[in-house]
């Protein structure tokens, strides 16, 4: 039910004015939780996800008043998703790739090595079939989720020493999680993971040959270029990384319609939000690594970014075939929603950013 | 006043509750008028026009209704944004560039030659301070204006004839209108400016040797591809066109927050539906071009490029110096952040996508 008809009805019950209206608004407006994987005021996705809950409350003029807890406040970060499952909070903001131990398919509603790009991801998610398949992923587990938030392309990493080729990277030491983990040690780095803040400190012991976190926004805070000053692009591994708003399907389902439009219309709009700060930010952050900091700039040599390809396609055949139907599933129509986006995004993105980069300068 | 705060003072001052809750609804229910500058149901715009104004709608839970009047039905569409500020529609949908006669500042707004793409735009527009100065041209007005679409790249046109270089274009009759026809007209070309719907029929006559209209998403309905069988892309005087939303900025700001914040959000939530709608569709469309109706794909040849590059920093110069201050300022503040942005979607975005169009096949 409504809140109009709500009042409407008690208002038809015929009682006194005043007697009626005030429980009535205050049994209307809601408080949820949002837990959240970020540390709060992580630039970029802490911020959005703090800035999506205040759109929410504003949107709904208060009667969806959305309350963050960032990474740990309530839950440890990888509790997240548990905590809207068992009922501690409504809404989660993390990324779906950490939860793979669910369903290895949620990897490509975050962004898999080689995959798609942030403009590609929201056409697969909001036109081409993308939100039924996570829809049906999530039901599994009584939530739904909507895109919130993008990285766009993430920096490949700092490394203390330059890299000539594939020959650099046997038994280097490299702090990269996850399926992009995998493509590095394909190529024959020795992956490790580290929480964020243990990983300076590695790198300055010689723990650690090389780290990736995310890009100049997020990593000047992090201080890598005190010790590691060639920063390569691009993360081939991390094209985009998507966030993802999950909510408690049931009690969203109980919502109103318009309280229901609001969370996802705010949540396309941080998707807009969150990948515009990075394009505007992370060159920003990058002029003050490179002018302020003596940092060296890089693009990956060519036999990398080849062989990471490579290794990219393997993983995802791994994917594809590792036996859960599900997650067989979200690979081929991923690959053919890829295949058919990418006749544009190469065949004409591309060629324009080409023809800018080698002709036009103001 | 909002809703809220509204219905509360009512409810306290004691008269009867449906006596007093039925007005109260009803005086709360406001319907505005968007005209627009599109066909019905053109698209990715003229659909994106109208399902913004269903978003506002829905996520107001009516208390916003927006009636969209099609290009002609209410004014012609040439006629949107005067229809805003003379109060015979509170809202228009278009783009900022058709009203470059008002101020040439506006062209920033939509799109110029070599200029942003539609990610670049975005970050402008939201966190450079893009949206700040858009708001001091539009002041003058007494309107208000937000992004709510995005075309990407569009497809550099149709011809009749392959092109071989710079000698093609000399005394090409080319439809391609605004900013980009004047880049067109310095590398030799005739340009001439017509309606969508008389495009084809010159195009059969020989009155055209060529036509630029949006993209593949859109042109494949108009039947260019039965007359002219080259498809150049990519659009390097059309990186990107924005649309906006333009409301009439005292009756705005005289809305409840609430309905103001869902104005603004579904606004930004529509960029992101209409930009990967076109992510989505353009490849789909362009197939069918390719495979049923046996169009040649070709990529502008490398001098067209440059030459087209040297006119796009031609023009944007004659516009910096044109003598109009407003003009002058936006001009340099969208040098300024394009050249900041463009080392990260050159070094970064560029380079992920040429390597991902070099080793990786699936």
């Amino acid at each position: 039910m409504d809140r109009r008809s709500f009042i409407r009805r008690g208002a038809l019950a015929g009682a006194g004015a005043a007697a009626l209206a005030s429980p009535a608004v205050a049994q209307d407006r809601i408080t949820w939780r949002m837990v959240t994987t970020w540390p709060k005021n992580f630039p970029g996705l802490g911020v959005g996800a703090q800035r999506m809950a205040d759109r929410i409350t504003a949107a709904s003029g208060g009667r969806l008043t959305v309350q963050v807890y960032s990474a740990g406040e309530m839950v440890p970060p990888l509790q997240s998703l548990d905590a809207v499952i068992d009922g501690t909070a409504e809404m989660s903001h993390g990324a779906a790739y950490y939860w793979q131990n669910k369903s290895t398919a949620l990897n490509y509603f975050t962004g898999v090595p080689y995959g798609m790009t942030a403009g590609e991801l929201a056409a697969w998610v909001r036109h081409l079939g993308g939100q039924e398949l996570w829809d049906e992923v999530y039901d599994q587990f009584g939530v739904q989720a909507f895109l919130s938030g993008n990285t766009g392309t993430q920096a490949g990493g700092w490394f203390r020493e330059e890299l000539t080729g594939l020959d650099s990277l046997k038994g280097l030491r490299f702090r990269t999680p996850g399926l992009g983990g995998r493509v590095w040690e394909k190529l024959g780095a020795t992956v490790t993971n580290m929480a964020a803040g243990e990983i300076f400190q590695a790198l300055q012991s010689g723990a650690l040959d090389a780290a990736e976190f995310v890009g100049p926004y997020n990593d000047l805070a992090l201080g890598f270029h005190q010790v590691a000053k060639n920063y390569y692009f691009p993360s081939f591994v991390e094209p985009g990384l998507a966030t993802e708003l999950v909510v408690d399907k049931a009690k969203f389902q109980e919502l109103p319609d318009d309280l229901q439009a609001i969370v996802r219309d705010v949540c396309q709009a941080e998707y807009d939000s969150v990948s515009s700060d990075f394009v505007a930010n992370d060159p920003r952050a990058l002029k003050t690594l490179v002018e302020d900091h003596g940092v060296q700039v890089r693009q990956f040599p060519e036999e990398i970014l080849e062989a990471g390809a490579g290794a990219a396609m393997e993983i995802i055949a791994e994917l594809r075939d590792s036996g859960d139907e599900m997650t067989r599933k979200v690979t081929e129509h991923f690959i053919e929603s890829l295949n058919m986006m990418r006749t544009r995004t190469e065949g004409n993105d591309l060629s324009f950013i080409q023809a800018r980069a080698r002709y036009f300068t103001l």
